[in-house]
């Protein structure tokens, strides 16, 4: 099987300008197979407080009303994909920016509520990837957004980290796929204060214990709850590392294990 | 050569849930080659009001600094465009939303200043033929919003009638084109406030006096230069017409002929 890299990278890579040019010389510099999945949850929170809107955060997730669903849209499928495009382009690289409507590529539904009702929030049924593959074979380097849809008309605010994983166990059908989670630290931290404290590997039991503990809280849960889903569904390797461990050949970061 | 029918579909229509959808359903049950292109100003007129900024026009056309760039990126690449993506996937039309940085497909550069400073306006220099071709080889329908870029990074506000002229300019060398420039009105009028003062058909040098006389004024110029443009060009039919025209199998609204 061919090898494909997955990149997700997240919002506060995205919100500076030189991490940002960095990384994406990084992307456009590698060979072969690639992916790349953004969040951009800073940016749609900033302009939703321009706009006189508060953003409500549960659990690291955010709560989607209709008002903040536009937004988000705007933000995520306009103007950061988009930009990311053109920046791509400019570096050789043939970039086409998608969310999950675009050829249905990724189908949700809206999330059930159980104890909190996040609003327009989805949760993935069906990834299409052979829609994904026809780029492939046409040298095309697909880049999503953290947008699903129903397949009835409703745009769906759907978690970056998420889509990353379900794009990755799709393709891991047909690639041998590498997902690398990106954000601004170095890893794994068991103190947020300590970028020494980097993880070097973490397995499951390990990352249930730091969760109860407390160690691991907010945003990195769902982020690792993805990660080791994907590799229980067949996923090669999964990696949470800094933006610019991409440049390394070493790639650092923590390295995900089952057991 | 095979047909391909492009359509464009004005701000005016995506602001009117009713009509849109009727004209969501006519696109969709079309055969053959298509391909959409929209406008989408009145909202992001409202988007930037809703952020404290006021949208400058001169001449129909609008004045784009940085921060109106970010919105109407925004609301044309991220709201409107997969909102019409979604809705048009729910019909069974598998579309793909687009703008012009991605693949490359419409490059331009900075509109030159002479008398206005038009600020992040993109005059076009290039469309990417083959690249829309691979999509209607694998009935995909694309839908473009009004963004192109400059290959160098830098994205650029590009007026809707201008694309689908062009991209109707460069696919007349590969398909039959008709061109549909859809509005609210019934085509093109001599009275603005009489429906039934619609011209049934226009040829340039009535154009011109019209324009002369100010009787066709505003929005409309670009509209009409762009139009006799794709005519002297090669497409085969430019019409203006009503949205709702794509049901009637007559196709009411006004015929554009060079002479």
């Amino acid at each position: 099987m061919d090898k494909l890299r997955i990149v997700k990278v997240g919002g506060n890579i995205l919100n500076h300008p030189a991490v940002l040019s960095d990384f994406l010389d990084d992307f456009s510099a590698w060979d072969g197979l690639k992916l790349l999945v953004h969040g951009g949850g800073r940016k749609a929170s900033e302009v939703l407080k321009a706009m006189g809107i508060e953003p409500v955060m549960i659990n690291g997730r955010r709560v989607t009303d209709e008002q903040s669903l536009e937004v988000v849209t705007m933000v995520y499928a306009g103007l950061i994909n988009k930009s990311l495009i053109t920046q791509l382009q400019r570096r050789g690289c043939n970039a086409i920016g998608l969310c999950g409507a675009d050829l249905n590529i990724i189908q949700a539904h809206k999330r059930v509520v159980k104890d909190i009702d996040y609003g327009f929030a989805g949760d993935i049924d069906r990834i299409n990837g052979s829609s994904i593959q026809l780029f492939f074979k046409h040298q095309i380097i697909p880049v999503f957004c953290a947008i699903s849809h129903d397949l009835n008309g409703q745009l769906l605010n759907t978690n970056a980290d998420t889509i990353a994983a379900e794009l990755a166990i799709e393709l891991a059908k047909s690639y041998e796929v590498d997902l690398y989670l990106c954000f601004e630290k170095p890893g794994v931290l068991i103190d947020l204060n300590d970028p020494d404290s980097v993880l070097i590997d973490l397995n499951e039991a390990q990352y249930l214990a730091y969760k109860e503990a407390g160690v691991i809280f907010e945003g990195m849960i769902p982020k690792m709850d993805n990660a080791f889903n994907a590799l229980r569904e067949g996923v090669q390797k999964v990696r949470v590392c800094d933006a610019n461990a991409l440049r390394a050949n070493s790639f650092p970061g923590t390295n995900l294990v089952l057991s």
